[in-house]
């Protein structure tokens, strides 16, 4: 199959820095190529992947002096859509930006949705654009929208290999991520402080989120059970989580998949998680995780949580988060798409019919 | 002429706060119903207009709890696309944001560009959209962009009734604007103090000059000869400009047009100002201005200033700032647009032809 990946400017594909869009579509690429497709990426021009690169800038605009990052997206918007008929599927990851555009493509298209979609005046986009084939990357994701035109929930995964399970773990409880209102570090450690188990806090500290931790966090660091280890990088995620009894996950938003869940469950890893967003699509209670709904349910879980099987977290991970399972899934949207695809004019609101003019399908697409 | 005007959707039309686009599409909008054009508004819903207003958010996204103006915008650029063939013309003022939905309008269509044109990054977009009906708002304003396809320079203007002429002036300098490094008030409080005439300034602060201002403005506001009276609304202006001997304009950008200027102008009031962006353009050296290049020759401006005849600015206004020139300048590129137009596939760059097809301009357009 002939695919094209529309990737985000802000980063490189795959990042150099946090870019969790990026990274996951980087991991999507690479193994759809694995699998024989034949893939075009359309990303910054500091990407390292085994598609086709079609570079839409220099640099990572995050790594630029770019001071608005709209121009270079819409460039890329414009040079997808004139390339998008030697394509059999186009799949977006840049928001909304193309939806204008991706009505009126030349080719069967998907737009992964990978923000939160419950923030105020989506609304009228959204209805305006009802008929745009989505894919969500979680079922709870979809709440705010449910009248969109779903052709899916994929979840995010990763290479199998990119995590190494870790049998035993070294007795202290893991929070990854970023220190933030929404992230609850603050219920994470009244949780280990309250069940007595030391807790290990890998977090960055944003800019917009420094008088928070200031006010809010710094004095909570001081108790003898924490250690703030700073950020860590991608490498040692796999020590940090694998050495961890369970990944602690309080958060208070729904946030619409959160990668570290299924990172934690790669290094066979449980976690404890509040109730909100993707957790209870991504976590099993009893079987790879616990989800409270209080500190002190937190803590009780902490002295239960030996009783889940690491092996049995890394099987979930192997079985329901592995990058083939999402390339499989995605793949399946396509031939969908393919096959519902045929030209149309648009009905337009006044009555009239629309000039735009969809080309079939490419009469030479093939199935790989 | 079926006029269809986009508006960006920070502000109102006309705006209730500042809003330099959003002020001017005001003035020509109800010029050209004035003159007899039928014409249509896509703009926030709390706009106020003679035009038929086709609300595209309920009230401008300066106002309202908007994190992200994007949505709105993009909805609104595919409501007019949809609506388009039902225009013989419309007029874009929206920036960069649509030029991809622009190119595949079903009529023609000009874009003025409000903003500078220097600002880096801006290239490749430039480059692949160099096809595209522009505007500008002085001929200065195109320097980085002189490869595109500008359909005319057109000066802003004001309705004649706006500001009135002041036959007298009161004694003082004027400086009004934002304190910014830009805007050079620094400059005008030194000139003011060589030439020892009282400076009045009307500015606004910033959040993001406020630094700018603490450390490098404040203390300059002290000298005797300055008079600081804070950000003034429109209805004071025509009191604060006609009562001046001359407005100080030392800017050091290349400000695309500066709507100050033709205000001064239009209250009597000449102008000194250093030679950057559209100044040249705007002002006439030794007739209703000077124009220098320092401190001292500002200063020796001053004293010279009262030979430049207050009734000989408000006649060079009236005669090229109006919002009637304005409106008469901009019909005329809409007439050639609309006899330049015809039904094209655009050639792409990998040599197949594109499946956009664009309608003939409507066969009962009449001209007004």
């Amino acid at each position: 199959m002939k695919i094209a990946h529309v990737s985000p400017l802000f980063e490189s594909v795959p990042p150099k820095l946090y870019g969790g869009t990026e990274r996951v579509v980087s991991y999507l690429v690479e193994e759809l190529v694995r699998q024989g497709h034949e893939v075009t990426l359309f990303a910054s021009g500091d990407s390292l992947t085994s598609a086709r690169l079609v570079p839409m800038c220099r640099k990572s605009l995050r790594l630029s002096d770019c001071v608005d990052d709209m121009p270079h997206h819409v460039y890329m918007i414009e040079k997808v859509a004139q390339l998008a008929a030697g394509f059999d599927v186009v799949h977006f990851h840049t928001g909304i930006l193309h939806f204008p555009l991706a009505r009126r493509l030349s080719a069967p298209h998907v737009t992964t949705m990978h923000g939160r979609l419950d923030l105020a005046n989506l609304k009228s986009l959204a209805t305006e654009f009802s008929d745009l084939p989505l894919a969500s990357i979680s079922d709870s994701q979809r709440l705010p929208w449910l009248f969109m035109n779903w052709a899916g929930t994929v979840y995010h995964g990763l290479p199998l290999d990119l995590l190494p399970f870790s049998e035993r773990h070294q007795g202290y409880l893991a929070f990854l991520g970023r220190i933030s209102p929404e992230k609850r570090v603050d219920r994470a450690i009244a949780m280990a402080v309250a069940a007595g188990v030391p807790l290990k806090i890998a977090a960055k500290i944003d800019k917009k989120d420094a008088e928070y931790f200031e006010t809010h966090i710094k004095h909570l660091f001081d108790h003898p059970l924490v250690e703030y280890v700073g950020e860590i990088g991608e490498s040692e995620k796999g020590a940090f989580l694998g050495g961890a009894m369970a990944l602690l996950f309080p958060i208070d938003w729904p946030e619409p998949f959160g990668l570290t869940m299924i990172e934690s469950l790669a290094c066979g890893t449980p976690v404890i998680a509040y109730d909100h967003g993707s957790v209870p699509e991504v976590l099993r209670q009893g079987h790879t995780a616990f989800i409270v709904d209080s500190v002190e349910a937190g803590a009780k879980a902490i002295g239960q949580v030996e009783s889940l099987p690491r092996r049995q977290c890394r099987q979930e991970f192997e079985r329901r988060f592995s990058v083939r399972t999402m390339a499989k899934r995605y793949v399946k949207i396509y031939e969908t798409l393919i096959s519902d695809w045929e030209p149309r004019s648009r009905q337009l609101p006044n009555g009239s019919r629309s000039t735009w003019q969809k080309s079939s399908r490419l009469a030479n697409s093939t199935m790989s």
